[in-house]
């Protein structure tokens, strides 16, 4: 796969089994597998590491790099990659910035409405072939003026609040700040937001002041007819509670793309008809892996030319 | 379940197993069903009679009404009604006017999303514990950018289009006439729309005019990667060939919430994952009743108050 080029090479560092891959990068730099001859040769000197998709990247990882200057991360978040560890060794990351965000809003928006309106729960319906034999399969819910809260309204929270307006929901948020530039209401807490929402949509990172951000007060103040939408990391949500209230009745609905533990999904979920399951992919269709394959080549290109970042990480934040 | 008050009757007109009630227009007339003691009485002199659902009405069952001058529809379709033979009887018919148009707007664009994005189809992936053996679920594809193109831009199609608008889809629209205060591109035949759309919303009225509006060659014209998504009526589309070019992988994928011969449903389709599958429920939501019961409580007591009434139909059109 190297070639014999001058190109300034970059190690791709990915799980076993990660399989995605991004072809036109060889065109910019020389991106070097794990199972490339050259690998070892170019290990220890590498500048650049590219992680792809979630694979962790950690200390000991890190560790297998010692020359790396810039880790490119694939993906929106970074919560894989140990960011205080970067900082203390001098490196600055950069993240997929925003190639994903549209498909990320696209989906969240997706899975609100599938259930809400029950549409996978009324496809299972039909093909089971219950339609001939029930008859009316139970109403699904008006999208129109329910009350949306945002946690996280960064460049995805902002698209899926314009994407939910012509619809007639009325959108609110929480963030680390007010954002004087928005029409939406802010609440400060999580739980403010979640207690004048029908519905919640997280799509914040992913980081030691977020980890189970939507826990079991948040879920309860969403309430019975509650419905919550994660398409940001597994984590965001304690998912045991989340589970408990969810098989107890006390929440109205789910629609998850991420997990806990990916790709174990909690089995109890499987029974349930006001749940959709996603195999953490919301952002992944072909149009965002060529967004995110010239933002990756960009980062890269810039670093060896000295030239400033396209989305690089403030790990001073 | 009639009352002893002095209110005219109005006759309820339904399928021996239509379910739906609308408990609050008691308080308006009185509705008598056909289980009612009263209802021999009423039947013969009853000048309103209310068709529940998509209960047909046709010649032999305007013959039990002698006396009916307004029949009052509960839907927005009114193609089980036969409207030639209520013209002929100087009969006034009234639909649901726009009380359903947005719950189904929204539900043809989550058919749409949930293709596309193919929701349903990784929920089935998850549930059948996929996740963990075969890893990644295809890709789906990113909205932004479709050319979406919406057949009859009446209430519905015109709702539609501002719902898709900040996806990022380019809205076309084919329609009796061209509208001139719409920014959307018209084309005069469905063929030409297909032609240049990537996505097909059929969300027009079903008439003589109308029926397999949707043919094979309107089809094929949507091509390999087209997606047609019918909320309107069954036979709209001609079901035979959109079933052959599906199955034969010459059509990209459908959202169907009506069919030809409900509630069969061919069962080719249940094989089909690029297939979203609906018991015609697209506008089916508690506000959606509310909102119908108010109209047919209007109409009716526009009849019987010799006032105008508010979502007459046309005849002479």
């Amino acid at each position: 796969m190297a070639s014999g080029n001058n190109l300034p090479a970059a190690i791709i560092h990915r799980l076993p089994h990660f399989t995605l891959s991004f072809p036109s990068a060889k065109h910019i730099f020389n991106p070097i597998e794990s199972s490339d001859p050259l690998y070892p040769i170019h290990r220890p000197s590498a500048r650049v590491v590219i992680v792809l998709g979630t694979s962790p990247l950690k200390t000991e990882h890190l560790d297998q790099y010692p020359s790396v200057e810039c880790v490119v991360a694939t993906s929106a978040g970074v919560d894989h990659i140990d960011l205080a560890e970067c900082r203390r060794r001098n490196i600055r990351v950069t993240s997929a910035g925003s190639a994903f965000s549209e498909d990320g809003a696209d989906y969240a928006v997706g899975l609100l409405m599938d259930v809400l309106l029950r549409v996978s729960a009324a496809d299972r319906f039909v093909r089971a072939g219950l339609w001939p034999v029930k008859g009316h399969y139970p109403l699904g819910n008006k999208l129109g003026g329910k009350r949306v809260g945002i946690v996280g309204l960064g460049n995805i929270g902002t698209m899926v609040a314009k994407r939910l307006e012509p619809f007639g929901c009325t959108i609110a948020y929480t963030s680390r700040n007010k954002k004087s530039e928005v029409p939406y209401a802010f609440y400060p807490t999580v739980l403010e937001l979640a207690a004048n929402s029908d519905s919640l949509i997280v799509c914040c990172a992913l980081s030691d002041k977020t980890h189970h951000i939507i826990n079991r007060d948040v879920l309860t103040a969403l309430g019975k007819k509650g419905i919550i939408v994660n398409i940001g990391r597994g984590a965001l949500v304690d998912e045991k509670e989340l589970v408990k209230l969810l098989v107890g009745g006390e929440l109205g609905g789910a629609g998850v793309d991420v997990f806990e533990n990916e790709p174990e999904v909690p089995k109890e979920l499987f029974m349930l008809d006001n749940v959709v399951l996603s195999p953490h992919r919301a952002v992944l269709t072909p149009e965002s892996f060529d967004k995110v394959t010239e933002v990756m080549n960009a980062n890269v290109a810039a670093f060896f030319s000295n030239k400033p970042l396209l989305s690089e990480i403030n790990l001073y934040d």
